[in-house]
C-alpha cells in the first residue's frame, strides 16, 4: 500500500479538464465512503457491461460480491481488466443560457483487475466491511454468514490505484452579457434522503426500528 | 420505432434470474424518465471505461451529449458498441441474517451503438428535450443554444432497442428459520430530494426561483 497522499495520474486517469480533477488520496476515499452504489464495466464477448452493485472499502481496496453464479461474477473472476465508476449527484447547476447548464456531482472512476478473495477469513472480514459501508451499526446486530453461504458467495477485491476523481462545484458559469437576462440561476441541491423505516409484514410484534436504522440520515 | 408493448430479449440482455427482469416497453420508459444520470461503458485502447452523464429520452432514442473535445464524445462518435446504465435507488432491503440484505432498486441497461446527431434543427431539439428531462421547464426560459455553441456540442442518440431492465421491490426474504430472531427486518427508503435553491452570487436582484425551479421536488 503507498502511502504518500495522492495517487499518481496514468495516461488513462489524466483528465482533459484538469480544473475538476482530483487525485488526492483522502478526497478520493470520502467519495467512495459516501456512496452507495458502483457502476462496474466490463466486457464479455466483444459487448461492453456495465452493472450496478453495492460495494465497501477496505483500505486501498473496493469490495464487492454477488452470487457466484451471476454473469457478472463469473466475468470479474476470470481477471479482467475493469472500471468501476462511483458517482454522487449533488445538485443542477441552472445557467442562465441552456449551454452553460451543469450538474455538481462527485466521481470516482477505478480502472484495474478484481481477484477473487478465497481465505474464508479474509472474505468475513469483507462481507463486514461491505455490510458496514452500506449501513453501518447492522453487521454486530444480524446473523452472520453459514460456511454455505460464504460458498454461494463470491467476494472479489479491485486495487485502489489506477484512479482518478472529478469533483464539481459552486454556481454556474455564464457568458458575461448573458448576467444581465432575467432568468433565475443558481443550483439546486439534491441529496440521497432515508424515508420511513418499513418493517416486514412479517416482523415479530415488539421488535423497535433500531438506532443504526433511525440514524441512517446521518450516514448519507 | 417498434410499436409492440416489450422489448425483445437477446442473448445478452437474458438475466439469468427471471424473477426480477423487466421487458414491458413503458415499464422501461418511466425507469428512463425518472432517474438523471446515466453509467456510459465503452472499450478504449483495450482498457473498459465508465462515465457518469446526464442524458435525455426522445421516443426510442436516449440522448446525451458533451463537449466535441471529450474522450467520451471523441471515442462514442465513432460509432463504438456501448453500454448504458440507469440505476434508481429505493431503498435498502434490512434483513435477519448477513446474507439475505439487498438492494430495492430499478435499473436498465442499453446495448448498441450511438450515432451522432449533425442536423441542425435536430441537434436543437434533441438538446431541448435533454434539458427538459433534467429540468422541466427550463428550457423555455433560458437563452437557447447559438450556432458556436452547437458546434462546439456533440449530441449522440442510442437506439433503445436491445435493452433490459431489473426491478426489486419489497421486503427481505429470510431463510425460514431465521424469521424467529430478534432482529429488526424491513426497508428503508431512499429517495432523492431535491434541496433549498442557491441563487448565483451574481444574480440580479429582484429575480425570483421560478415554479419549475420551487415544483422540482414533483420530478424526482
Amino acid at each position: 500500500m503507498q502511502d504518500d497522499a495522492a495517487f499518481q495520474p496514468t495516461a488513462r486517469t489524466m483528465p482533459r479538464r484538469k480544473d475538476r480533477a482530483v487525485f488526492d488520496r483522502e478526497a478520493v476515499y470520502a467519495i467512495l465512503d459516501e456512496a452507495l452504489v458502483c457502476h462496474v464495466g466490463f466486457e464479455h464477448a466483444g459487448q461492453v457491461f456495465v452493472i450496478p452493485t453495492a460495494y465497501g472499502r477496505k483500505e486501498d481496496r473496493l469490495i464487492i460480491h454477488g452470487a457466484a453464479m451471476t454473469r457478472m461474477m463469473q466475468n470479474l473472476s476470470g481477471g479482467l481488466s475493469i472500471s468501476v465508476t462511483v458517482t454522487i449527484l449533488d445538485g443542477l447547476v441552472l445557467a442562465r443560457s441552456a449551454f452553460h447548464h451543469s450538474i455538481n456531482y462527485r466521481s470516482v472512476v477505478i480502472l484495474g483487475t478484481a481477484s477473487v478473495v478465497s481465505d474464508e477469513a479474509e472474505k468475513l472480514e469483507a462481507l463486514r466491511v461491505f455490510t458496514e459501508h452500506v449501513i453501518p451499526g447492522r453487521w454486530a446486530e444480524v446473523r452472520g454468514p453459514t460456511e454455505k453461504e460464504l460458498k454461494l458467495t463470491t467476494v472479489l477485491e479491485l486495487p485502489i490505484n489506477e484512479v482518478s476523481a472529478k469533483v464539481r462545484t459552486g454556481p454556474p458559469v455564464d457568458d458575461r452579457e448573458d448576467y444581465g437576462l432575467d432568468v433565475w440561476a443558481g443550483e439546486l441541491p439534491l441529496r440521497q434522503t432515508p424515508g420511513i423505516p418499513v418493517p416486514d409484514p412479517a416482523l415479530r410484534p415488539g421488535i423497535e426500528v433500531p438506532e443504526h436504522v433511525r440514524q441512517y440520515g446521518n450516514r448519507l
